[in-house]
C-alpha cells in the first residue's frame, strides 16, 4: 500500500520519539502531564478560538445539534479536561512492574518486565476531550500516539495537540509522541490501519460503524470496544425487588452508553408478577419496552404510549437511549441461548438467588463481564479500580473488559545469567 | 470475502464444538490425551501406512531430501509422538486459575477466570509432529483447532487427525473440535486468514517465508514467531572464558532453531584478544564465520575454509546453519544501534561484568528476551518452565516470548453482587 507522505512523516517520528520515551522515568511522563493540564488553563483562548471555528463551520454545515454539542467546548468542560489530565498523572506507573519472577535450577533468574507497546493509533469520532485523553493515557503509558480525529472537530484538535506537543517541548521530552493527521481525508484512515511497520495497536472511539469498520480492515491488531447489546435476565430464584432496582439502574442511569441494557429476559415462572412492576418503574423514566408476545400481553394495558410490540430487529439491537426490549424466556437455558445468538460479548448479568443458576449462568455466558445480582452499568475501568479507561474490549486477545494503562503495555522477558549454556 | 463450503463447514463446527470443550474439567480432557496418546501406539500401522505414501509421493516429486526426512514417520517417531501428548496432558491446567481477585467498597466481588480463546487456526509445514502438538495443546487448552499443513504430508495428517477425532469419539467428547483441512488447494489459506467469525487466533509454524505471510495478510489476530535474528555482543568487560562458551553454545549447540546466535558483536577493545579464541573453538565445529573488516584482518590468516568477509546481507540474516557473522562495534551504544537495525526483536545477549553495561543493554533492547551472561538459546518455553510450547513471539500484543497454554487462553470478568447499582 502506498502512504501519504504526511503520514509516513507521522510514523517515522512517532516510532523514532517512542523510542526516546520508554527510556523516560515516571516523574518525567507526570511532569509533562501536569504542563498540559496547566497549559490548558494558561492557553484555553486559542483552544476555545479554534473550536469556536468549528462549531460555526458544523453550524453552517447544518449538522445535528447533538453533533455540535459533542464538539463544543466551554471554560467548563476545557477545566474539566484538565483534571482529567491531573487524574492520569496521578494514577500509578504502569511501567513500573516486574512480574512472573522465576529462579531456574541451572540458576538463571528470569522475570518479565513491563514495556510500552510503542505507537498508538487513535481513531475517533468528533469529541475533543478524546484528543487529551489519549494523549494522556499514552504519555503516562510510555507510547507514542498517531490521532485521527473526526473533521468536524479538526482545528479544535489541531489546537490541543500543538498545546500538548508544546507542553512536552516545555518539559523536555520528544514533541514527536503526540503526532495528529491534519488532513481529513478519509483515505488516511485506510492507509493508517495499514501501517504495521509504525503502528502496533489501532484503537477506535466511536460508534459502531467506525468500530466495526476497523475491525474488518485492519491489518495492525486493533481494539473492538464500545458495542455492547447487554442482556439482564431475572431468573425464577430473583428477589424481585432487587430485580426492579437493578434493571432499572441498567436502563436508565446513562441510556446512552454501551454498558446499559438492552434486553430484559424474564424467566416465565415470574413474570406475571415481576413485568407490570418492572415497567412501571422505567415507565417513570419515559422508558419505551418492545415486547415479545408474553410481555406485550401483560403490559398492553398499561401505557400505550410506552407499550410495542417488538420486532426481529429488536433482538440483538444496541439502543443506546430510552429503548428496552423485553423477552419471556421458558429457562435459563432459553436465556443462555438467546444472550449466545444476541449479545455481542459485553456485558451479561443475571439476577438471582439460586446458586446452580448463577454458576451455570457464570460458566457458559462468553462476554467481557459476566454479573450476578449487579447492575450492568458496572462494567467500567472506573468502577472497577482501574483508573482511567481506554476502551471496553470486546477481543479475547491481548485485553478483555475495561482496559486501563497496563492494557496499553507488552512486557519482556530478561534472563539473568553467570555463564549458563545449554546443554 | 467467499469462502469454499469445506472450510465454512470446518468453522461452523469448530466453532460450536468450543463452546462445549470449554464447560469440560480438566480431567476429561486429560482422559482424551491419554487416549490419543494410547491410540497413536496402538493404531500405529496405519499412519505408518499413510505417512508412506505420503513420502513415496514426494520421493516421485523429487523433493530435497531434508523435506522428505521432515514428513517422514517411523515407529521411534511415533513414540515420540505419543509420549509428547502423556507430557501435555501431565501439565497444569492453564483453565484452573482465577486471578486478580479484588472486593470493591461497595461490596462488589470482581475476580477474573481464565477461559479458552475459542478456536485456534494453525497453518504450518511438513512435520507431522505439529498435527498432534497443536491438537494436543488445544484439547489442554479448552481452544478447537482448525489445522492446515503442508500439502506433501497431508494423507499423513489426514490419517493422524482421524485417529484424534476417533480418541475424543472414545473419550465421549465432541469429535469437531479437531478439525483439517483436506483440500491441498492454496487459496484456502487465504480464506483462513480472514474468517473473523470463525477463527480467534492465527498461529503460522514454519520457515519465515509463511511466517510473513500469515503476518502480512490476516485480517486475524495472529502471532509472528519463530524468525529470530539473534546477537550476541561481547562487552568490553566481558569475561573472555565465558563468552567463548556462551558464543560457542549459542551458534552450535542447535544451529537451525530460531534462538541460534546469528551475529557476534565484540568490544573493539578485546575483539584481538578475544576473536581468534572464539574463532578456533567455532572452527571445531565447522562455523563459517563472515568477517567485518576488522575482524577479517585478525582472523584471515586462520582458516581460509571458513573465514569469509561479510556482506550487506550478513547483517540481520538468520543463518540457520553453521554460519555466523562478526562484527566489531565501538561501544554498547554501536552495538545497541546495530541491533535496533538488524535484530528480529527474538533474543538479545550480552556478556558483560559492568553493571552499567548489563542494565544499559536490558533497558534499551527491545526484545521478547533479553539476556545477560547467558545462552540466546535459552529463549524457549520448556527452558524457561512453561511446559509445552506454542510458539516464540515477537509480537508485542496478546503474548511475547515463549508461548505456552496460558498464552492459549482468555479471560473473563466475574462480578458478584447482592444487588449492587450504580449512583
Amino acid at each position: 500500500m502506498k502512504y501519504s507522505n504526511e503520514l509516513l512523516l507521522l510514523g517515522k517520528e512517532a516510532k523514532e520519539a517512542a523510542k526516546v520515551l520508554a527510556s523516560l522515568d515516571s516523574e518525567d511522563r507526570n511532569r509533562s502531564l501536569y504542563k498540559i493540564a496547566e497549559n490548558l488553563m494558561v492557553n484555553k483562548e486559542q483552544i476555545l478560538i479554534a473550536n469556536k471555528k468549528d462549531c460555526e463551520e458544523a453550524i453552517s454545515n447544518r449538522l445535528d445539534d447533538s453533533l455540535i454539542d459533542r464538539i463544543y467546548l466551554d471554560d467548563k468542560r476545557l477545566s474539566d479536561i484538565s483534571k482529567d489530565v491531573i487524574t492520569i498523572a496521578e494514577l500509578p506507573d504502569p511501567l513500573d512492574e516486574i512480574f512472573d519472577i522465576k529462579s531456574l535450577p541451572n540458576g538463571l533468574r528470569i522475570e518479565k518486565r513491563r514495556v510500552p507497546l510503542g505507537v498508538i493509533g487513535a481513531i475517533y469520532e468528533n469529541r475533543p476531550n478524546v484528543t487529551v485523553d489519549f494523549s494522556a493515557l499514552c504519555i503516562k503509558s510510555g507510547n507514542s500516539v498517531i490521532l485521527r480525529g473526526g473533521k468536524e472537530g479538526i482545528l479544535t484538535n489541531i489546537a490541543l495537540s500543538g498545546l500538548i506537543r508544546d507542553s512536552l517541548v516545555d518539559t523536555g521530552v520528544n514533541k514527536n509522541i503526540i503526532q495528529i493527521v491534519k488532513s481529513t481525508n478519509r483515505d488516511l484512515v485506510n492507509q493508517m490501519l495499514n501501517m504495521k511497520d509504525y503502528i502496533d495497536l489501532i484503537i477506535p472511539r466511536g460508534g459502531s460503524k467506525l468500530v466495526n469498520m476497523v475491525a474488518n480492515e485492519s491489518r495492525i491488531p486493533a481494539i473492538t470496544g464500545g458495542i455492547g447489546v447487554c442482556h439482564v435476565y431475572v431468573d425464577e430464584y430473583a428477589d424481585i425487588d432487587m430485580a426492579i432496582s437493578i434493571v432499572n439502574n441498567a436502563k436508565v442511569n446513562r441510556p446512552s452508553v454501551c454498558n446499559a441494557m438492552d434486553t430484559l429476559l424474564i424467566n416465565k415462572k415470574i413474570y406475571q408478577e415481576l413485568l407490570p412492576k418492572i415497567a412501571n418503574v422505567l415507565f417513570e423514566s419515559g422508558v419505551e419496552i418492545r415486547c415479545d408476545e408474553r410481555a406485550f400481553n401483560i403490559l398492553k394495558g398499561h401505557n400505550s404510549n410506552l407499550v410495542v410490540k417488538a420486532n426481529e430487529d429488536d433482538w440483538g439491537m444496541e439502543f443506546l437511549s430510552l429503548i428496552a426490549s423485553v423477552k419471556i424466556v421458558d429457562s435459563i437455558q432459553d436465556a443462555l441461548k438467546h444472550i449466545e445468538e444476541f449479545g455481542s460479548g459485553h456485558t451479561e448479568a443475571i439476577i438471582t438467588n439460586n446458586s446452580y443458576s448463577s454458576d451455570k449462568f457464570l460458566n457458559e455466558v462468553d462476554a467481557s463481564a459476566v454479573m450476578v445480582n449487579a447492575s450492568t452499568r458496572f462494567n467500567d475501568g472506573g468502577q472497577f479500580g482501574l483508573g482511567a479507561e481506554v476502551a471496553i474490549s470486546t477481543n479475547k486477545i491481548h485485553a478483555r473488559g475495561p482496559m486501563g494503562l497496563r492494557e496499553l503495555t507488552s512486557y519482556k522477558w530478561i534472563v539473568i545469567g553467570d555463564g549458563q549454556i545449554r546443554a
